[in-house]
């Protein structure tokens, strides 16, 4: 989406917490992954559960992440689109983790993320993560 | 999000759009699934790809799911969650479907979707799918 200024504001100010939000994750600095959360996030997450939702259940997911991740956790963004009103936004993003390989060693994991926004108290807040890999056959 | 009148007119707009392309799918009906779609829909679909970008792709997508589908078609939102703004929002829905199971019967399959919308020349217009379910062990 191209727009008229205010929209590239918007979408700079999006971009500016998504990836604060992905460098926390690769520093495993918790306060700022959950800084621009809402408490009632309803996240979507690669492992199960089929949903998790509140901030309390979010944490937990990380947890989880961080147990399988390493001790140099790889968390990249490689491609994110931004669509951005005043109040509401979504971004598409193609990420990059690891995962534990059979052998214990690390293997490269793809995986797909959708997150909806909400600008709440004049700050974009994250109030939905959808993150996924492509179901196996 | 409870909000203005305009709103709330946005939540019911969009609804219709989500629930006429869900029962759209569940009649096989292309035309009426591909209606209120963009040309540029990025689709995160359950099966490999990773993603399918433009409209032709995300058709093919409908082609491999009636594929596995049988006659009767199962393809029910359970809840459904709508954040919009005046141009744009997005919907976070739990869905259920079938699959085949490993005997050839029909088995259960509840997924997740977040959907993303643009308003494009006065119509909410579907720009992103993401369907997924929990990654297996």
């Amino acid at each position: 989406m191209e727009g008229t200024q205010s929209s590239s504001r918007e979408h700079q100010a999006i971009r500016e917490v998504v990836e604060s939000w992905a460098a926390a994750v690769r520093r495993k600095d918790f306060e700022a992954i959950l800084k621009n959360h809402s408490s009632d996030i309803v996240m979507f997450d690669v492992p199960p559960p089929i949903q998790s939702k509140g901030i309390e259940a979010y944490k937990t997911t990380w947890d989880l992440f961080f147990s399988c991740s390493g001790d140099s956790v790889i968390f990249d963004i490689n491609t994110m689109t931004i669509f951005a009103d005043k109040e509401i936004a979504f971004v598409i993003a193609l990420m990059h983790c690891t995962e534990p390989g059979p052998g214990g060693e690390r293997k490269g994991l793809d995986f797909r993320l959708t997150i909806g926004l909400q600008k709440i108290d004049d700050q974009w807040t994250i109030v939905h993560e959808h993150h996924s890999v492509p179901a196996s056959e």
